[in-house]
């Protein structure tokens, strides 16, 4: 199944911040995972009933929301309206075709970002909108749809002391998305991974489906392009602007993420360099064929044109010719033929189409 | 009926700020739509003549004016006096020619921005000038041709307590632009759909009529971001210079419209990637065909000439030619011939040219 | 006659600040246009005499004087020495290769551009140079060569109360500037016709001199940029900078031309974009001219060759040959070349050469 | 052995700050050099064992640790423990795929770059990742894997009264890190060599392999460039910010080197235009070969076909030809067919074809 | 004799300001002219000899210092020791493969440029390096290799009262700088006719030769803007910085050498695009001539293909074929054959191929 990366917008004309879901994964009902911890403390519980979740919200602690699916309105209205939420923030969280950006509502701070993954079928990346909401003690995050990226941090939250139990909630924010980060290395590995074999096939030969595939992991690349790269100048913005919320001392993680999104860049940029090379070794794959094409025909004229004009000079009528009645006039004209064909051979050698 | 994007300045000479309409669309009359409305009341009127337009005006109200044509200089004249404009303000509204721009001129701004359609015949995006002027406690907005598109927005206004009705003159300007730049998804959307097509039929084969429109798209893609992509640096500049005439909460909204912008000129810019990647199957595509059309050739050359070269030696008429005499000489050398039919299919079949 | 764009610096060595022109047109002395005007007063005068000129100049009102040939280098110098302005200016005003700038020197600002011709025989834009001096309470323009560009502002000029006559000479070098700018537009929309002619030339089929004229269309598209791009910057800095010598409300103004610079180079940029397709159209209408000659080749040889080649055996001289003994031998060899004609001809059909 | 120059995160989902070894090189032990000097002064060990390095540190003299093998974490952490570095800081040293930068962790500044070796066997350049960390009155380096690289300055270190010995560890960092860039020259030189080869290899002669070649030089020119301009963003970065480790006076010869990439980045882009000219070079000989193949078919076809139409005449059966009968026929004939090859001779000497 | 426009740098590992000569002209010894002068008296010597150089010197006046040839370590150290210069300005100073930069030392000023000459033999472009070292009453520049390009500044000292005897040192740097500026333009002029001429070579021909040439050319023009570019900024730093050695009031004189080096890249940049288009000539001209290659095949293989194939069937030796006997058959049989030339002709001609 083919992904398209644009979507309808169907609303145009509706009053803005009006929620619509606008996606491809819709799931009934969004599964709420409410974490509430400090440095003595961890608590988490699993419900889908908004209520209940807010009742289990602990204010002397740090509360971590995770909604595993944001396709339900209701839902996240309901977390906006307890949060205090902007409207256009709930709409960027709902429409998940959203640019990695990052929005400082001075009491909270909103980072939307896309998580990645290889289609296996198509061997095309797909993407996954994530969003987090940070405020004074509690963060906030929207999946997609429902997954379990995030367990390995809520393993790591378990431990007592360790540092993610000793900071606020900013550090859990850099916590998981560097997690999703560090997933993009495993995407242009596979990126890259996918343009050599296709270099091979071109190398070793010209299919018009070559061509077409080339076209699509240009797309893929364009698309892993414009999801990361973003991200990348939301982690600078973030650096200069240095929002409330995001302890100073955190800040020089936030620049190691941005210095990963970096070394990620290069490397698609390396990677659409190299397609376009080998798009050219395509291209010209198709002109080396023709030229063996009409090299083949050449040898082949060069060669039996001359000797059929010889066996149609010795097929003329005419009354009066010598050669035709010597002995061993048909012998000296095959022999003549071989020489012509020696002789051609010879050129051909020389001019090194063998 | 083909749209040229450049049109004839027949202005060149005429003193500064004189009125004259440039533009595809002539109205003989505008039609003024007046609207008053504030938290609690809401009128709307329709009328043609400017006098009656300002006598209707409410000056302890919000006043939205929507000027439906602007090809009719004496309105602008008139509408421009009453309000105080700019006169080059008034040039820009009336030259339809415009780049998007916001112009801050301190007690009134103007945007002027396009509002984009697709011509069904030639399925290629066609732009209508869309100018706003917001002052102190009115908008009036500027269509380049009669048309419903704030038609919602007007219905909406009719709902008392709504969240239009509490907020002033810039609001309605944010509601207003908000639907244009949704407008554009539905734009780019659609443009991917050509392109999709487009890219079937080259691959599916190779006609002269392909290329013209492959230019064809690709002037259409670069309309596309001439109009749109000036809007976005206008937002920018909003954003940066915080004109006095917008409360600086609304600046969210406005930075939204910034951030929607920027998604569809990604869109853009990603058609325009894989446009010229279309473009690169079509050319090599001529290639392949080519390369088809030789082989065809070279087989037929190859396997006839030696055949034709056999007959002829056997047509000679060399008195000597002791084949000539045997009986099933002439059966020899059909198989003879055979034989080389076949020794030729077998070097094609290894060069893999079926 | 083509233009060259490059000149020959003979300068070489010479002190800066020496007054050599450097430039096509070479009048033998220039004519000197002084106009006097203030809100009441209007007077214009025409001299070949520099001395009559200075006389001529009254202090009290505004002081605008037109040089309409720049290779005079003894005038240029007693103006020069006579408002004191700088060597370099001076200098520049009569070497006509300069890029669009704009310099203040404190007590005058130096604005140089370029006037923009069609050539009628080559079609190509030649550009004339024109300069601004611009005093407290004078102006002195410089042209190239001399021309009635400016005649419809003097004649504006003479109108009584009008906003020129209001205003100082700073919106006199506005009002001239807006000229020059609004006929690039005219040059643009003839470069895009010219290109619309060279397309459907490219359409209609494949002439080496096509390329040549492509290659003339984007050294003229080429040449236009580099005269008006730089423009755009001079009225940018123009902005930031604010000198004192022009009025803060005229920044408005020229704002605006900066705006017109922009959408002209934004023509230019289409227009370049859309060349660089009527080559990919033309390359390939090569290739595809190329298909269609090896098409007919191949249609020929394929049907062709099979036929001489059964014509051939039935050329053969062995004795024992029954077909040629039949009595209808002949009739049936010949529908059997017609079964070979049939065939082949249903094979390309199928292949949809035709 | 060919490199490829992305290689797989194994990291994804372990805490931010655990040190897992990220390259290709894998040493069991790194062995410590200690080097203590000031102006008087200059003691040198080299240990095994991380405690017996810490003992060796003379806190009354600057100390250099060279540590020659990061695979190890053990020792990694045990430095970063001893001298207070930050986590993100080990973690980066040892996940030897960084880009090139700086970061200035107040108390401790750390620069990482890549060391440029051409590997014999694939004329491919490698690169070796070098960490500095610079401390009040210590430098450490990193090495990704052992070599001697560093050797020079150590015995420059030796000699009495120089300059090094006068300086601080931030004029020990200085030179260490010009030696590595005065490298870079050396490999682009070698680069430009192998480029001269490549376009001469393209200009003798068209093969499919040169193709490959040079989309693997187009490889290493990008994986130059990636490895060596972030390195001149750092030195700006350095130069703004003027941290407080590195002394003023110093900051001249730290422009210095900026300039040294600068000018080396220069070459990279120099020749990676020069390579993109070897591949229009290449592709037109493609062409250019093709069409001498199509010369000579086109010369044999063009003196052939006639010739034998001539023959095939003649070898008609009609019973009333003429020239059959006569006694010189032949001799004509043969005399007609020469004519027939002369004439296309001059023909194709006219048409420049030889 | 090809120039390289790499070098070995065979530096590596020597210590930082080792003053070692990396260039290609190396003479044995420098000749160093010393120019005293002020308003009133100018005194002019030549030596050899550094100390008797120093003695020369007059500090009550101005003194320039022209050493012509750097490739003598011993003379530029004594020169650097006596005005105390920095040891990396003099390392810059002897190696010849700089950037062009400006340095402020505070106490002194350190510009290094390309002077350009065109190379007669190859018709490249080539470049030898001039250092200035700017003091407060003393101006000392080096020339690469012994050169009479500061002549005529020399003679223009001697002239009393001129403006370069009133001014300081800054103004001497001005005029020499804007000599070797002044020549870029009869570099680029130069360039731009060897380009004029090979676009001819181009339109009347296809030879390989050419491409060569191509690629030549562009390392040319890519070799122009790496020598004349990073001028352009180093002149813009100047402006930005306004070094305390060079007077406010010339600021504008050095503002306008930036402009000149503009106008000089602009014709660069065009010359390069000009470039690309010659190369898009040659290509397409390349299979222009393949087309015409193929047209002739074509036409005498669809000329003679049926020819011979009537010939042929007339050489069929049924005993039955009525024609055979006609007493007239021969000739008509001629007609049918004149018959299909005539219809083929008609054929090609409709199909434009003549």
């Amino acid at each position: 199944m083919p992904v398209t990366y644009t979507r309808r917008s169907s609303k145009t004309g509706l009053p803005p911040g009006t929620l619509v879901h606008l996606g491809r994964h819709v799931a009934e009902k969004a599964t709420l995972t409410i974490v509430n911890y400090n440095e003595d403390t961890f608590r988490m519980n699993q419900t889908s009933s908004v209520e209940e979740c807010f009742s289990l919200i602990d204010p002397a602690m740090i509360t971590w929301i995770n909604v595993d699916a944001v396709s339900d309105p209701k839902t996240v209205e309901a977390i906006g309206a307890h949060f205090g939420l902007h409207p256009l923030l709930l709409e960027d969280v709902m429409n998940t075709d959203q640019r990695p950006k990052m929005d400082d509502y001075q009491d909270h701070l909103y980072l939307v970002l896309k998580m990645l993954l290889i289609n296996i079928d198509t061997r095309s990346p797909e993407s996954d909108q994530v969003s987090f909401v940070l405020g004074r003690n509690y963060l906030i995050t929207f999946l997609e749809r429902p997954g379990d990226v995030f367990l390995p941090v809520a393993e790591r939250l378990q431990i007592e002391k360790s540092r993610i139990r000793k900071n606020g909630p900013d550090y859990l924010l850099y916590t998981l998305v560097d997690i999703i980060v560090d997933n993009y290395f495993a995407i242009i590995d596979k990126g890259s991974e996918i343009l050599e074999d296709l270099e091979v096939k071109v190398i070793e030969g010209v299919r018009p489906e070559t061509l077409v595939e080339i076209q699509k992991r240009k797309r893929d690349f364009i698309f892993l392009r414009k999801s990361i790269s973003p991200l990348r100048d939301a982690l600078l913005s973030l650096e200069r602007n240095g929002p409330e919320l995001i302890s100073p001392a955190l800040m020089i993680f936030f620049r190691d993420i941005g210095d990963h999104c970096m070394r990620v860049i290069d490397g698609i940029e390396t990677s659409r360099e190299m397609l376009s090379g080998t798009l050219d070794i395509y291209l010209s794959s198709i002109s080396n064929r023709l030229n063996e094409v009409m090299k083949v025909l050449t040898i082949i004229s060069t060669i039996f044109m001359p000797l059929t004009f010889i066996a149609g000079v010795y097929g003329m009528n005419f009354k009066n010719m010598p050669e035709i009645e010597m002995h061993y006039g048909y012998y000296g004209c095959l022999v003549l033929m071989a020489c012509v064909v020696i002789a051609m051979l010879v050129f051909f050698w020389k001019k090194k189409w063998f």
